[in-house]
């Protein structure tokens, strides 16, 4: 097989070893449902109360505060749902961004529509919500506000401490959730010290497998069930665990390594692949220098999207135009942050993991300098 | 590792070796996101395809009517709440059965919580419906029948194909749902004849993982939907698509063989098993003749059902009291179908597989035997 340049970490990473190992181990040796009360039953649930100790530290959490799911969106649809239908008798507004993920978007969009006020705040142009407008929006009617912590195209980081403090300021009975899909096992993230109430993130884009994420709930808060079933996950997601995937998942969070010495590596990573793409003077800069490093978001100006997409991928190299999840529509968070449609419609992500190296970087910069050559504008 | 003798298939299962490969297939070699535009995606999103082919072919359905999610209990939930709420300007009632599994049961309980009318069909002595009440309790005003194909706990079989002509006869804009995770890979189902619109299926009960399964949609049938996010499985079931076990779930139903013929080896077994357990003398069986022959319930009056389990599985004999989920509460389902406490307190769940063997039995026999002569009578 050819080599692969792999650029598209943000939508999918590739599983690491001890993900596979945890995962081939619990689906040969331990393959007992974890609501057996016999050995095999406990053998499976002492996995998973390995894998939540595991995580639990990871964000300074207690190991009773982690509720595993299916993924990023699934934790973001219980913990949306689940505050708003525990809070409703006290307040009727929710406070959210324009450039959340679908996840969440979605999600609130539906509440809109039974009847909630939803104020949407927008970002500057670098994709960073102001803390004035955090402070504005939340009032004392307030029961939910949902801001990503990085943001999925750019990497933007929005203040998450400010809106813990707006919430406390305001004497709203809001619960703050936060999807970290893009920021868990990239920045170092300390549910506490944030204030954050409930925090979602997803296993495959840290090297775990799809179709596994958890759910941070602080102790002290209670949201409404909105998973019925078996009560498994103390009621709050009932269905069988996935001990495989779940054992998978606590692999690669301990796979992770030091996540600040990661953080250097990556953004050092960054700092080349600007400077080499900014030398091939087609290439502008999307995301701003206080973005997650791992993620990238450069326009090549007067090439469509898909079309630089597809030519990149011919050399085995693998970017993205916007999320996955948006599945090549026109990016509405580009758009949020005011570039125009040159901007967006030429727009590429890339996004990295400790797997990358200067390689895929040299290997994207010719690929994108060829493509110019031979593509027609557009 | 001593031999064990794995009786709690209905449980769950041991996954089989085309699960395993497929997962690690799908974990090293074809591990893009479904939704990226790039040819790993593309590849990704073709295993999917592939395994929604198999599925279908399996119940008699079309490939986009096979809808992946992460189990029975959110097949369950999505079916449920996306009927009820699609149709609720029709009708307020809903009819179900007071031996469905939590995942049903709960979820429509909060439905009723919600002003709903349900209708709780009880079962005879022997665990099934009466076809007579089916047809006295579905209205013009009915929703939703949610019905399972088998019980969890006695594997009595259900009048689907009854239900299907009440509702018909009764010009109830109701759907037929279906729970059939403990019917699925076991019984021959075909949704076109059954006349099902909404078919619920999980991929650990047939030797797949934890973690996975699937809802058959009727393409004529519209649903709510319920979980919200990027628009994945056609926006019924957002959230990127656990390609790893979806590809273990093909591999685990084309490794099934013929269900029918499997259907009479596990019948033969079971013939076998009730011989021999009868001979102890200790044993009461309580699944009837027409039962699933995978799913065995028997009381050992006198004697505890946790207690028995226990020192059965100190002999590596694994039995459940009840079903996984219910956690050694006492059953409902047993209580429903007449037992008195003599007997469900003292009721154990046998459930088969095609690794079943003989042996097995013969170790439950002399297990059975031993705890009885050992252990104090309760």
């Amino acid at each position: 097989m050819a080599k692969q340049f792999y650029l598209d970490n943000s939508a999918t990473t590739m599983p690491c070893k001890r993900t596979i190992d945890n995962i081939n181990n619990s689906l040969n040796n331990n393959w007992g449902n974890p609501s057996s009360l016999h050995i095999m039953g406990v053998n499976a649930e002492m996995e998973l109360n390995d894998a939540r100790r595991v995580i639990a530290n990871s964000i300074n959490a207690n190991i009773d505060e982690i509720f595993f799911t299916s993924g990023g969106t699934e934790s973001n649809n219980i913990a949306i749902f689940g505050a708003v239908n525990s809070r409703k008798k006290r307040g009727n507004r929710i406070v959210t961004t324009t450039i959340e993920h679908p996840s969440v978007l979605e999600t609130i969009k539906s509440l809109e529509n039974q009847g909630f006020e939803v104020v949407y705040l927008r970002p500057d142009k670098n994709g960073v919500i102001n803390e004035t407008d955090i402070y504005n929006a939340v009032n004392d009617k307030t029961i939910l506000v949902s801001i990503m912590l990085v943001n999925n195209e750019i990497g933007s980081i929005q203040p998450i401490k400010t809106v813990a403090d707006a919430i406390k300021k305001s004497g709203a009975p809001a619960l703050l959730h936060c999807d970290a899909v893009q920021a868990y096992g990239k920045l170092d993230i300390n549910v506490s010290s944030l204030g954050i109430d409930l925090l979602s993130a997803s296993g495959h884009k840290i090297h775990a497998s799809k179709g596994v994420g958890f759910l941070y709930k602080k102790k002290t808060v209670h949201i409404a069930n909105t998973v019925f079933g078996g009560g498994q996950e103390k009621g709050l997601r009932s269905g069988t665990e996935c001990v495989p995937l779940i054992s998978g998942l606590k692999g690669a969070v301990e796979e992770l390594g030091n996540i600040r010495n990661n953080f250097l590596t990556i953004n050092e990573l960054r700092n080349y692949a600007i400077e080499k793409l900014l030398k091939t003077e087609l290439v502008t800069i999307n995301s701003n220098d206080n973005c997650l490093p791992y993620i990238l978001n450069i326009s090549v100006v007067g090439y469509r999207s898909e079309t630089l997409l597809h030519y990149l991928e011919s050399k085995n190299i693998f970017v993205s135009s916007g999320s996955a999840c948006s599945k090549g529509h026109g990016s509405y968070v580009l758009k949020e942050i005011g570039l125009d449609a040159r901007r967006t419609d030429s727009a590429l992500r890339i996004s990295f993991s400790r797997f990358s190296t200067k390689d895929d970087i040299d290997a994207l910069c010719d690929g994108l300098y060829e493509a110019c050559s031979k593509l027609r504008k557009a």
